[in-house]
Formats: C-alpha cells, sequence, structure tokens
C-alpha cells in the first residue's frame, strides 16, 4: 500500500470524526525513545524512519516536520509522496503548531492520539490552540487500528530476571524507597509509565525495543498494593511466581487505562507528566487531586549506589580492553594496507565487546564515521554510505555496550595520517572542553546549564561550538540516555548531586571534512565540605587512551596536560593486567605522557 | 503614634473590609528599587527600615519577613513590638505565602494594596492562594491613607532635560524605535511603569527616590499619541513646552489608573508584568487583548549606543581619578598614623568625586568596610557601627557615582598590611573568578547563568563561593541596578548580545573576619563571526587598579597574569594624564607589571 493510500484512509478517519487535522507524534505511550515497531505510525503513514519527527495530516495537505540530523533523509524518503518537508530550526520555518495556528480558521478541530502525547505536551499544545479557538482532541484505540494495515502486534519476548549480585537492590527494597518518597510527597497513588523506570524498579530486563533492555509494562503503586500491568505471556512461570511472592499483583496491559479510571476518589496522584500520556491521565477521575512532579523512581535510579557504581567501574575495564584490542587492530589493518570500512569496523567492535564476560548487545546504534561522514553528528554507517578507511583518514567511533552489570558509551577520534593544522587545533579545544568538564567542581545544586558553559568556555574562546548536548545520564544495564541529568545549554530543572553518571562528550564539526568527539562516561563525587558548602566533583570512569596525536600541546594549559598524563596513567593501570602482546605494546605506547 | 496602635488602626480597616490577613509589600507602583516616603507603608507599620521585606498582618498576629542581609536590623527594630520575625532562607522557615496557607482556614480574604504589588506576583500567590480556596483581594487608595497618619506626600520636585548631546538620541527618536517594536508585535498600546524606562525614554531626570534619578510618572503609547501621566508641578514651562513640542500628551499622575479603564475595548495591550502592578492590569476593559512580556523600553536601554558608551567610556576615566585620589589618600592617611573611619573613607571619596567634571551624586550608598564589617555583604557604615582604620586593616569599598554622561559602580578590597595567608588565598580567587568572567567569550544569546557559572568555576575549585549575583545591570545615568540583564546562579530568560553593560563583582566572605570583592564594569562587544557563529567578548570599562600586594601569584595561570598587567598597563595609559604629584607616584606604583 503506497503512502498516498495510506493516507487516504487516515483522511477517512478524519472525516468520521469531523477532524480537520491529525498529529502524528513518534513516541509509544510510555515517551520512550525507541519504540516497538506497533507504534511506528507515524513511519508507516509518510516512509520516513527518522527518530525524530511530526507528521500533521490536513484534508488537503500534509507536513513532516523533522531537525537538522534528518533533513537529508527526509528529504529522500519523502520524495514521490505530496508531503511536505518542514526543516526546524531553519529560519522562517514555523513549528507545527504554530503552522496549525496559521492555517487552520477559528473553530477547528485538531486530533491526536492520546497514548502517544505526553500529558505535559497536551497541555502545552491545548494552550496555544486554545488562544485560537482550536480544539486539540485525544482520538485513539481505532484510529491508528483503522488506519494501520498489518499493524505489527505488541512484543511478546519474555523478560528475565536481574541477577541479584547485579541488581544490587531487591525490588522489595527499592519499592519501600519509593514509598517512603510518597509519603513524604503525601500522595497515596503513584503511576509509572516510563519503561526503564518499571524495569528498574522491579529488576526485570526485556526486549521489546532495539537497545535499551526494557520491557512495555505500567505500575501503580496504591496504598495496599503494587500494581504491574503487562502482558503475562512476558512472564515465565518462575519470574511470575518470584513477582507474586514479593507481593506484587499482576494485571493485563490492556487494563491500565481502565482501571485508572476506577482509581478511589479521594486519591492523591503523583505522576510526571513528562511520562505519562495524556490519554492517561484523561482517565483519572475528577475528584482524585493530581500531583505533577519529576518521576520519583527516575530519581532514585539516577543516583547510582556504592555497589552499582562499583560493577560500573568493573564493566568499564572490560569495555576499555575491547576498545584498546580495536583501535590496535585498526591500525594494523590501516598498516598491512587492507581495505576496512566503517561497516567493518562497526563489527569488528561488536564482536570484541560479545567477547568480553557478561557482554549482552550494544547500547545503542554505534556511530562509525570516516572524515567528512563524521561532520553528520547523528551519522550511522549503512551499506550505500559506507565509507573505507584511508591512510590520512580521521576517523571518529562512537558506540557502547549493555553488559550483565552496566553500560558503557565511549566517542574516540583518531586521526591516522598526516593531520592538518585545522583538525589540530579543534581536536585540540574538543580536549580543552572535555578535560573542562572532567575537571569541574561545583556546588551541590548546580544545574547542568552550568556544567555546559563550563565545558563550552575553553571552545568559546577558539570561536568554536556544537549544536548537542555535552552530556546526558546513563543508565545501570538501561537506556544509555537516561533522564533527568543532563548537560546542555537550554535550562532544565534538575540539580546536580553526587552519585550520577553522565557523559562528557563535546565535539567540533567542520561540514565536509570532519567531525570530532571525546566522550568519556563521568561520575560525580563529593568533596570535602567547606564553610562555602557542599561541593562535588567528576571521576572518570571511561577506560580508553585519547589520541595524543592531534593534540597541539602548546594549546593545553599546565592543568590540562597534567589531567590527560594522569588519566593516561590511570588508563595504563586498570588495563595493562588484562592486555598481553601487541595490544598491551599498544597500550604502552598511547598512554605515554605527553 | 507607636507600633501598636498603627496595626490596630490597620486592623481596624481591615475589619471594615472583612480580611482576615493584610500583606504589606515594600515596592510602589513602578516595582522601584527605592521608593519616595510616601510608598514606606511596611517601615510606617513596622518600624522595620531594611530595603527588602514584607509584613504580614493578621487580627491575634504580625510577622514580617526578610532576608539575611537584614537579620540583625530586623531584630533590633522590631523589639518591643507584637512582630514576630521570620528569616529567609533559613531552613524550616516558611516563606508568608506558605505561611498564610498554613495558618489560615479555607475561604479566608487577604488583602494586598494593589498598587504595590505587580501583575506577576499578584497571579503566583494568587494561584497558591486559590488552590487552599483563600481569596486574594486588591485593596487600594484608602486602606493605606487612612492607616498611614501624617503620610509624605508624592514628590514635587521640577526634573531636569537631559543634555541632547548626552542624550544621544532624541524622545521622538526612542519613541520612534518603541513604535517599531509595538508594530512588530502588533500590540496597539503599551503602558510603560518602571521609572527609569520613562526617564530614559524621555530624556528627562529627577529626584523622587534616593540614589536613582527619576520620577514618578507612567506613560501609555497609542496608536494616536504618546501620553505621560505626571503631576504638573515637576514641570517648569520650559519643558513643559518641549515635551508638548514633540508631541507628548501631558495628564495628571493620579488619572492614570481611571485611564486605563477607557481604553479602546479592541485594543492590544503590551505591558511588562513585573513592572506593572496588579491594580493597573485590573483596570483594563475585558475585550482589550493583553500581551505579557519584558519592557520593550528596557530592551533598548539596556543596549547601550555607540555614542553612549563612549560618554561611559569618559566618565570612568573621571571616576578612576576620583578613585585614585582616595585610595593614595587613605594609604597616606594610615602611614601618617591619623585615625581615619568608614564615614571619613565615604565622606572624602563623595567630595573627590563631586569634584570631577558632570559629577552629580552618588549612584547608591557607598559600602566602605573595615575588616569583619565587610564580611555583611550589605554593610553600610553608620554611626553606630563606624569603625576606624587602622595599620593592619582589610577595607573594603563599594561606591559609584551618577555623571550628567554616565553611572558608575566600582569595588576595592585593599589590604593595608600584613596579609594572612588566608586572606590571600580568598582574595586571589576572587581575582581569578574576576578575570574569567571579564576575559570570557560566550555564543550571542548565552544566558546570564552560563556566565555566572564561568565566572564561579575558578573559586568553586577551592571550595569557595559567595551568596550573591557576579554581575547586574547598569543604566547610563540612571538605575544603578539595571534589569533585565543579570549574571547570577538562578536562571532568567535574558540573553546576553552586544551592548550591554554589567558588573563583575565576585566576592568572598569570611564571618568575623573580612570580606572581598573586586567590582569592574564590563561592556559586552562583538567577535568576528566564525563558521560556530557570531561570539560575544568583554570590554573592561571600569579604570582603577586592583590591589596586586594581597595575590598569590603562583595560583594565577599565565593568561590571568597577563591579564592583570594587560589591564594595569590600560589604567595607566588612561589615568596618568589626569593625575600629577604623589597622585601620579601611587599610579605608577600600583600598576606595576607582576
Amino acid at each position: 500500500m503506497d503512502i498516498n493510500t495510506r493516507l487516504i484512509r487516515a483522511r477517512e478517519e478524519m472525516a468520521k470524526r469531523n477532524l480537520d487535522a491529525f498529529i502524528v507524534l513518534t513516541s509509544d505511550p510510555h515517551g520512550s525513545e525507541y519504540t516497538a515497531d506497533h507504534w511506528k505510525f507515524r513511519e508507516y503513514l509518510s516512509g520516513f524512519n527518522g527518530s525524530a519527527g511530526t507528521l500533521l495530516v490536513m484534508q488537503q495537505y500534509v507536513g513532516l516536520w523533522t531537525d537538522s540530523r534528518y533533513y537529508i533523509q527526509a528529504e529522500k524518503q519523502l520524495r514521490g509522496t505530496p508531503i511536505e518537508l518542514f526543516r526546524e530550526g531553519q529560519p522562517g520555518v514555523p513549528d507545527y503548531v504554530s503552522y496549525i495556528t496559521y492555517i487552520l480558521p477559528s473553530g477547528s478541530r485538531v486530533g491526536v492520539d492520546g497514548r502517544t502525547i505526553s500529558q505535559v505536551e497536551y497541555q502545552r499544545i491545548s494552550e496555544i490552540l486554545d488562544k485560537y479557538n482550536i480544539r486539540l482532541e485525544i482520538h485513539h484505540v481505532d484510529f491508528i487500528d483503522n488506519v494501520f494495515y498489518q499493524r505489527p502486534p505488541m512484543p511478546t519476548d519474555e523478560l528475565t530476571e536481574v541477577n541479584p549480585i547485579v541488581a544490587c537492590t531487591t525490588r522489595r527494597e527499592k519499592i519501600d524507597i519509593v514509598r517512603k518518597m510518597m509519603n513524604e510527597k503525601k500522595v497515596s497513588h503513584y503511576i509509572i509509565s516510563a519503561l526503564d523506570d518499571i524495569a528498574w524498579l522491579i529488576n526485570l530486563r526485556g526486549s521489546d525495543v532495539e537497545y535499551n533492555p526494557v520491557f512495555y509494562a505500567y505500575m501503580v503503586i496504591s496504598p495496599e498494593e503494587e500494581h504491574l500491568y503487562i502482558d503475562p505471556h512476558k512472564l515465565s512461570r518462575v519470574v511470575s511466581n518470584r513477582l507474586a511472592e514479593d507481593g506484587i499483583k499482576m494485571s493485563l496491559y490492556d487494563h491500565f487505562i481502565n482501571n485508572l479510571r476506577n482509581l478511589p476518589k479521594e486519591s492523591t496522584v503523583y505522576y510526571d507528566p513528562t511520562k505519562v500520556s495524556a490519554l492517561a491521565v484523561a482517565q483519572l477521575p475528577n475528584s482524585v487531586v493530581r500531583v505533577e512532579g519529576r518521576s520519583l523512581v527516575g530519581e532514585i535510579k539516577s543516583h547510582k549506589t556504592e555497589a552499582e557504581i562499583a560493577n560500573i567501574r568493573s564493566v568499564h575495564i572490560r569495555d576499555g580492553v575491547a576498545m584498546v584490542q580495536l583501535l590496535n587492530w585498526i591500525e594494523k589493518e590501516v598498516a598491512s594496507g587492507n581495505r576496512i570500512t566503517e561497516l567493518d569496523i562497526a563489527e569488528k567492535q561488536r564482536l570484541l565487546r560479545m567477547a568480553q564476560p557478561r557482554s549482552m548487545c550494544e547500547s545503542f546504534a554505534p556511530i562509525v564515521a570516516v572524515d567528512a561522514n563524521a561532520a553528520l553528528v547523528h551519522y550511522s554507517p549503512s551499506i550505500e554510505t559506507n565509507t573505507a578507511l584511508t591512510s590520512d583518514s580521521i576517523l571518529l567511533i562512537d558506540s557502547g555496550g549493555h553488559y550483565a552489570d552496566g553500560t558503557t558509551d565511549i566517542t574516540r577520534t583518531i586521526a591516522l595520517g598526516e593531520i592538518s593544522a585545522e583538525f589540530k587545533r579543534a581536536y585540540t579545544y574538543v580536549l580543552k572542553s572535555h578535560i573542562a568538564l572532567a575537571s569541574a567542581v561545583f556546588p551541590k545544586g548546580a544545574y547542568g546549564i552550568q556544567l555546559d558553559a563550563v565545558a563550552r568556555q575553553p571552545m568559546w574562546k577558539a570561536g568554536l561550538n556544537f549544536g548537542h548536548g555535552t552530556g546526558h545520564g546513563v543508565g545501570y544495564c538501561l537506556n544509555v540516555h537516561e533522564t533527568p541529568y543532563g548537560i546542555r545549554s537550554s535550562f532544565t530543572d534538575s540539580r546536580f548531586d553526587e552519585g550520577i553518571l553522565v557523559s562528557d562528550e563535546p565535539g567540533v564539526y567542520i561540514e565536509g571534512k570532519f567531525g570530532i568527539r571525546i566522550e568519556n562516561l563521568i561520575f560525580s563525587q563529593p568533596m570535602p565540605e567547606t564553610p562555602f558548602g557542599k561541593f562535588i566533583k567528576f571521576e572518570t570512569i571511561t577506560l580508553c587512551p585519547i589520541d595524543t596525536r592531534p593534540i597541539d600541546v602548546d594549546l593545553l594549559t599546565e592543568e590540562e596536560r597534567l589531567w590527560l598524563n594522569d588519566y593516561h596513567k590511570t588508563v595504563y593501570a586498570r588495563l595493562a593486567p588484562k592486555l598481553n602482546g601487541d595490544d598491551l605494546d599498544w597500550l604502552q605506547n598511547a598512554t605515554r605522557e605527553i
């Protein structure tokens, strides 16, 4: 069925409901970054399969909004369809909500699937459209089903229990911590819908979506019980019994929405409006008190325990070993004149990681990008774009793995041959910014935007900058992008604390030439308290040499040079015992003092 | 009449109106930092005359909320009254709005003078109280008049016109710029109530409040006219004629509120809800479209023109000369064994500034603080606290002047005798933070909170910090604290641009020992554009040596040392031609390379 036919069916459904427009978002009912195929309705209806984008269907007109990462891909995939591409962020391009207000007259009705829109986004858009007397309506269930021909079913794969030694804390202990927070907030009920929150809380892992070891489920914690809404096919008898033993009540996934309607009238219900769907919130009886706030589980889980961080440190030795083996292999291949491509390197890396104890899978689609390909920040090699290394290439590798006892995310940029002055300067400033964050000290409670500025200051002084965040939270054998902690140039209300694992990944991208990014994971640690309060610093967790060949040592301060030498000393000390042969020689050479 | 009697009268007025509580704020109807005596009702009712504080009067109970700057003063001034002191910011101390929700039952009625509360604050408090079914009502005119015995009248002092050469831009030109912005925002009317906005826009200056050369007035710009609401006694015939020639319509100050009710029904009215009173907004006909946003005049006036900044640079030569004369005088007096006190120094400084061409008055109450006095951030010397210098004192001087062609604000900390290791370390880190901001580079559009983090990073690394902002906007022969630009640890939505004049004033305060602050004014300037966008740096405007004796040079980076030497070279070059005798010798010595 071609895109035109699919759009016709969508318009028929719209006409039945008297809708002048329908908004098709990218997420699932849990606010996930990666979704199961069942929820890929925007892709079905437009043919565009980027990870971000919004389709706006009207009777005479369709538009797709996406950001700069996907301009080229969207152009290509929309060719031959009636869908117009709106390049978000380009000057003069309205966002889709403004566009609706420009094009639809007062009194119009706009639909959206209430499951795929978070409560906070629903409120934001409704408020804007209200001003123009345009109504935003939640339409669900039948709409997508009626249009989505041969819609893939929800995944039914079985879950695995996290090994108790790895979990560090039992599900009962975790639930008790959550209940304590609920008591402090004086709420009777707590709706949990973020998939990684649920996986972490009840120590289960799944494979319902790519890269994130999570599974589709909801939880509601009430005064009497913890209620898990899940497809029972996902639970083996053993797991099901264990959950029951731990006092967890189980119901069908599909009963979640209906059961919300039956919450006791005098309940006080807590939920995170960025994670819970507008449809779920709309089910709550009018009489219940709604308390919106950040995910309580998210708050607890982003603070890694001593036991968790000990495992994470150990994972990074294994991951570092695989990285050293990879980087040594690449250099040997290039030196031998063998032709290797981006895809070869990605596959080699996957195999090296898989050979490490307790490794499970990749934590995201790896970026292996040669020269100009690396200037596209979210490039992933494909058969069409696959490029071979040359002896003068600059290579950027951004990859990570899930291990049973932790998740990794690392980027290295290496120069294989002669180094241009332009690359050298940019590389050195990326390193300076990386070190600025890694060695930052800040008061407990500092905002991510403050740390972001500290990281970027060296680069700004050289007139350089980059268009992505400097750091994101990282899960514990869970999502490689974990909310709420982040280090970005935009303000968010999460205040840094000790025990937070984030990435440190400044970059510089020169279109048509190269891309540079240096990424380690860093972990926030308390410093001795002073009369001026509690201060926090970072410990670098990732263990892998940073290429020193492209560094312009004259541009480094003495402190920066010492930081790098110190880091390399640690890398050598931790990895050397696990390496031998020419891998060990390579490590020794790569960690030499500068 | 004692405080008890005053409170009884206030309670009688509350009873007449069936109010369970009355909130007495500190501001005037224009959101001013300094107010005329006419508006000092909180001081009248409580006896507490600090610049910040809120009084909550109930039938059985009165509380005063103020911040750490005023704990000691408030304790003293409230002694013998029935008023309880609430120390804002202390753990466990509720703010006054929460306190109302704790103590008053559902259905209660709370009053506030609608002129002394901004629209944004009124909305914030109403929303909180609404949740507890407590009503916030705007009570005005009679309430304060009936209670405030011998209330001082509104000031009637005559205004002066700003010299056209100093003004740089005529009032008609300024109004045309505002009208252009109004057109872009598609608004028909614009209400201006911030006093410095009006003074700047129509090139007049007054003396209605201390330190800020402003006057009480409102303006409304409508499609047909610019309407100035002002007491006609303030306008000489000449000024009145000039305004009329420029097409400005004048009405009585007191007619402003009534005239708002008569705005055309289909108007679109723009106002800054942080500057316009809730009473004013409440007058607007229901049918008009309200557009809230930041002051348009504030936006224009905070961007200093080339001509303005040229004048400001010239003012800083004169101010620097007065500073050098002062610092030399202090050292000579101490060396001669003469007893000089904080008040002596403040008076000497005032006289030296007044002796400079085009000087007008001080731009705020000067802080001259010896040793432990300087640890109180907002200390001002008084007869009771006045302290004499000793040959080992540390002295902090924070002062500024209004000149016909610009406003200054400078802080220097000087060590007169032996220097302790503790002071030396803290002083050097304050200097490092000062330099970090002065030499910062950042993309156009960066937030103040980002610059604040860049400034504090060196200090944080040493476990030091301070509890005030790092920088505030400074007016052009106007308020020394000018909104909206600021450099603070809290997020505000003003994005830095070129042409902004702010202070750079990090500090460190050790209770019972000393206080350190180093403050210059800095001016944001564009850098050559790079492929990564537009970047901005600062030019230091203030010209006065920074005491080098307490610097631990080993703690400075090479860049920091060079910055300081470079700054002192500039200071010498600009000030030396205006100095002679031992002042010149002192300057030469004070600006020697380190």
